[in-house]
């Protein structure tokens, strides 16, 4: 076969949709049509991709009809609809929603980590694991190869885009409610009363603030989010058994998650080494010179494609421990790129 | 001995100095004269401590005659300096520098914790721990009585205000920088474009964004405010052992200090029983209810005196282990307010 595949991006109006669009636009160009799916009152809307203008056509089940690769960035429910309809129609669809990732005939997959697991999809479906996952995981992959992974404690510092636009509007407005204001911050309610009614989807102001909430409620206090880290993690890594412990704290960053890592391996681990080995891997960039204040955050990280890694030491306490702070742009790595790679190893087998 | 102690505040002027008077005027009174200390060039300025103005004086080794309690917030060379001078004339200096803290024949103390140590100075000098590690001690504290402590992995959030003055102003005038820009965070380098000039002390933009690091490089890749939650954690727990692996952070928060804890105890534990003594602890106050979006965050803690404490979990992976997420106001608990319930403990000697 050497015909372009036709690609469809569902959900191609969102902010990861719009950020897909980009990248579609800027890697190499793998695919005949492309056609852009939102839902019936963003259709009819034009949008850019390629440099070419395309119209937004209404979800359906006939948008399928001779597409290869279908994509999807919508909520879980559209997702457990309608991806099996896109396969059924002959697509293979891969989902960025939760709704396949634990689902033992979807394969989970980050192609710089378990990329050979693509090609097993009995459903004809690939999920996209979640974006803080995703932040984290090109890197502490690698890691993994050298020295084993035995344990993960994590805390995250989650950007507001995580939330989608939604999110990002909401941390826009309270910056502006909150910017020129130099009272506030030092009485307790002083940036609540400030923000007002602006919370959008964050349960407490962001702006000037943390929020230590992510997701929704599970058994133990567990948030949702923070059990997405533990179980993606396990399932990508191929560690059913890996120890996993993640507080998820969304921060006043609009695009880009990072991560304060914690890993412990069965073999003995070394900072120059994994040093060395985290600025080869794919996918990672290593930024660790402290003396000269040289680390990753996300103001420098965010739009890149990378998994930018700092801050490198050796536990003092345990020499299989390694802990390192980490970012990543969750609107890219953390879901269009990952997406759009795992596509791009789908479309490579009808064009290869 | 009935009579009131005399207490001397040097540092009166600084970031921690003024939370001190404010403090000094709400708490009940225990102290006779107090003395206003500071820099030659704060000399003659006055200052308003239990409802009084009264006129700073320069530091010389005159202010302490007559002096049965100083407390110094100042930088570590002139605690190094001026502590033994105070002692030497008498008075009982509480140091809120780093210049004691590891010194062996110097207390490290947290009245919650312990106490009792504050009567074993042979230097006639305690110190007062760091802001980061007293956010989070007294809430550790009470679960390792239960629980019997044996590891902690942290991953803070702290507030601008632990870089001083500077660190708050800098803030500010970030937020303003950026307050209004709807189009910045989302290209690398972009926020810092809209910093420039205005980092203040920090080494990379705070508004915005998030920076792993806090204090100087030490041996490892490590920061010195990294050592400190390690080695303080130690020596405030008797625990010389004690597994420590922290990872410092800041956020673009004014004030209160927020730390991701997984801590490792000796016996099993239980989210229900933690919840409940550390609901019980002096010091500590609990807000754990996620179903109702209730949990700390610094917006709601800053200017109280407790440590406040949520997102309690027990580990999923190890019966030992729990997970918790707690706030405490850098400048008061982390500073201002356990130096002086220190300086109340040394009060008390003399009109108990």
């Amino acid at each position: 076969m050497s015909k372009k595949p036709t690609l469809a991006v569902v959900g191609a109006t969102g902010a990861v949709g719009t950020v897909m669009l980009d990248i579609l636009s800027t890697r190499e160009d793998v695919y005949g049509e492309i056609r852009l799916v939102a839902s019936p009152r963003s259709a009819g809307k034009k949008l850019t991709v390629r440099g070419e203008e395309v119209e937004v056509v209404a979800l359906a089940p006939e948008v399928f009809d001779g597409v290869d690769v279908a994509m999807f960035d919508v909520p879980d429910a559209v997702s457990a609809e309608w991806a099996p309809v896109a396969a059924a129609r002959g697509a293979v669809a891969v989902d960025n929603s939760g709704a396949f990732r634990m689902d033992p005939d979807v394969p989970l997959v980050v192609p710089e980590v378990n990329g050979e697991q693509a090609r097993n999809r009995p459903k004809g479906i690939i999920s996209n694991p979640n974006c803080t996952t995703l932040s984290m995981i090109v890197a502490v992959g690698a890691l993994h190869r050298r020295y084993g992974l035995r344990e993960l404690v994590v805390a995250s510092y989650q950007a507001a885009s995580g939330a989608g636009q939604e999110g990002i509007d909401a941390l826009y407005d309270q910056l502006e409610r909150v910017g020129g204001n130099r009272e506030l911050g030092n009485r307790a309610g002083d940036v609540r009363a400030a923000v007002g009614d602006g919370l959008g989807p964050f349960p407490a102001p962001l702006a000037m603030n943390v929020v230590p909430w992510a997701g929704s409620l599970k058994d133990g206090g567990w948030s949702s989010e923070e059990l997405k880290v533990r179980n993606e993690s396990r399932k990508i890594l191929g560690l059913p058994d890996l120890r996993v412990s993640a507080t998820c704290v969304r921060v006043p960053v609009v695009t880009t998650h990072s991560l304060a890592v914690h890993a412990v391996f069965e073999r003995e681990t070394d900072q120059r080494e994994a040093q060395a080995l985290l600025a080869g891997a794919a996918g990672v960039v290593l930024v660790d010179n402290p003396e000269l204040h040289e680390f990753p955050t996300p103001a420098d990280v965010v739009g890149t494609d990378p998994t930018w890694v700092g801050r490198v030491r050796r536990s003092l306490d345990d020499a299989r421990g390694l802990d390192l702070f980490l970012c990543g742009d969750n609107l890219r790595k953390g879901a269009a790129l990952n997406t759009a790679q795992i596509a791009e190893l789908v479309a490579a087998e009808f064009t290869g």
